[in-house]
């Protein structure tokens, strides 16, 4: 199980924003960088993810992509993890 | 490769909707069906699939979620496409 300090969850800054915040985790070292978008969020994760491949091109590769929900409060909210590995 | 008679591409009609043509689909012989979200519909797409999991329980199963971005003009649009397979 990975550990919270490598997940970076999609809100409302730009999509770049999180490219960033994902470079710097995998400078820091962590090999493993999980991006997770929440409900309406979910299609910015993909677009985070995108610009982070081509960005760093093949020094890092999809691990897995996870799709579930999870309810809050009366609610069934749909969200997707985006594993990626760093390659070097 | 899959052809293209079972996929669901998500749009603007109602998460019901989709779940019902996939469940069509799968009821017409369909082994497998895919459901692509492009854009502002991925997290839609991954709505379907959540729903359609609630209604199917284990008779379907995930088979792969992939991810990436087609050309548009000039702009990248990011897309989603999660395949299950019927088990039963």
């Amino acid at each position: 199980m990975a550990s919270s300090a490598n997940v970076i969850v999609v809100g409302k800054k730009s999509v770049n924003d999180y490219v960033l915040s994902a470079i710097l985790l995998l400078n820091e070292g962590h090999d493993e960088v999980i991006i997770r978008g929440q409900g309406n969020n979910i299609n910015k994760a993909v677009e985070v993810y995108n610009a982070l491949r081509r960005r760093l091109g093949d020094s890092i590769e999809l691990v897995s992509v996870s799709i579930d929900s999870f309810e809050k409060g009366r609610r069934l909210v749909p969200f997707i993890e985006i594993k990626v590995r760093r390659t070097i």
